[in-house]
C-alpha cells in the first residue's frame, strides 16, 4: 500500500505583502474552507484584551521573558510594533512542523525575510494589489492616515513590492474569492511536492 | 497596474506514470474542466484512423520524415510501439510555450525522462497507483494480457515508480475527482509562480 506509508513532513507556509494588500482578510477566508492546517501563535509583550487567552490568539509574555527569548534565538522572526514587541517563536513551529501539521503564518514583508533567512525550505507567497492606485484608495478609504503618511506609505509599499523577488509565489487580490482559490491550489500543490512526500515501504 | 502588465510565459506540464496507472483518464477529465491549456500533438508514422485529422490528434507523416525529424532533433522525446514510430515535435510546444499558452503532456515515464533532459523547466507530475497490487487488477482486467505478462510488467513497474525521485509533484490516483484537483492544483500553482511571472511595468 502506498496509501498508508505516504507520510509527509509539515510545511510552512508563509503569507505576506504591503499593509492593507488584504492578506489578513485572505488568511481568514482560507482558514474558514480549511481546517487541516495549523495557524502560528506569535508571542507578544502587549497586554491580552478581553477574551484573549494565553496560547489562543497570542502567547502573553512580559519584556524580561521577551528578551531572553531575543537573546536566546527563540524567534523566527520579531518586531517592535510601537510599543509592545511581537515574535513568532521559532519552537511552537517546529513541534507542530515535526508533527506532520501545516503552519501558517501570516505576517509584514520584514518579518517573512527574517523568517526565509532562518527557513529557507518554507513556501513564500506574496500578496500583490491589483495596482498601486487601488492600495492608496484602500489605505486612504481606512481613514486613519493623512494624505501625507499615505503618500510615504505607497513610497514604501513601491519599495516593497519589489520583495517579491525573494518570494516562491505571488497572488494578485484582485477578487477575494479568486486569490484564496489561488492560495489554496498552492498549499494542495505543494503537499504533492515529491520533496515534501516521504514515498517509503513498497516501492523499493 | 499590475493585472495589465503580468504577462507570463507558458508552462510544460508532464503528466507521467506507469502503465494502467489512469493517466490518460486524469488527463481527460482534466481538459473537460480546464480550457485554457494547450495538448501537445504528437507526430506518428501509423495510418491515421477514421475520423483522424491531420494536425488534430496526432501529425501524420511517413518514416522517412520521421527519420529525417529524428536526424535533425526536432523531437522532444520519441519512441517506437510495435511497429510505428511516435515522437513529441518541440516546435510545436515551443511556439505555444512562447505564445504564452501552457502545454500539457501526458506521456510514459520513458518519454518524460527524455524530456526532462532536453527541457528541465518543465513540471513533471508522476501518477501513483494506490498500491501495486491495485495496478496488478487493473492489467488483469483489461483481459490482454497473460498472468506471466502481468507478473513482468508489475516488475517494470516498481522500477518505473521509483522513477518518481526525478519528478516535481507525486499524485496518488485513489479518486479519479481528487486527482483530478490535484492536478488541477499543481496548473494553478505554478501559474503563480514568481518565476514563471513576469512583472513588468509598475513596480520598477
Amino acid at each position: 500500500m502506498l496509501d498508508n506509508c505516504v507520510t509527509r513532513r509539515g510545511i510552512l507556509f508563509v503569507v505576506s505583502g504591503p499593509s492593507g494588500v488584504g492578506k489578513g482578510t485572505i488568511r481568514s477566508a482560507l482558514l474558514a474552507k480549511m481546517g487541516d492546517i495549523q495557524v502560528s501563535i506569535s508571542v507578544t509583550t502587549r497586554k491580552p484584551r478581553t477574551g484573549e487567552v494565553d496560547g489562543g490568539h497570542y502567547f502573553f509574555v512580559d519584556e524580561k521573558e521577551f528578551e531572553r527569548m531575543v537573546a536566546e534565538d527563540e524567534f523566527l522572526e520579531y518586531a517592535r510594533v510601537y510599543t509592545n514587541m511581537y515574535g513568532t517563536p521559532k519552537k511552537f513551529v517546529l513541534e507542530k512542523l515535526q508533527e506532520g501539521q501545516d503552519v501558517l503564518l501570516e505576517i509584514d514583508i520584514q518579518g517573512a525575510l527574517q523568517v526565509k533567512n532562518k527557513m529557507p525550505e518554507g513556501v513564500f507567497i506574496f500578496i500583490l494589489p491589483p495596482n498601486i492606485e487601488e492600495l492608496a484608495v484602500r489605505l486612504a478609504s481606512r481613514g486613519q492616515d493623512s494624505q501625507e503618511s499615505i503618500t510615504r506609505r505607497l513610497a514604501a509599499c513601491k519599495y516593497e513590492i519589489e520583495q517579491v523577488r525573494h518570494y516562491d509565489y505571488a497572488i494578485i487580490n484582485d477578487r477575494l474569492e479568486e486569490a484564496v482559490k489561488k492560495l489554496q491550489a498552492i498549499i494542495t500543490a505543494e503537499r504533492c511536492r515529491v520533496k515534501n512526500l516521504n514515498l517509503g515501504c513498497d516501492i523499493t
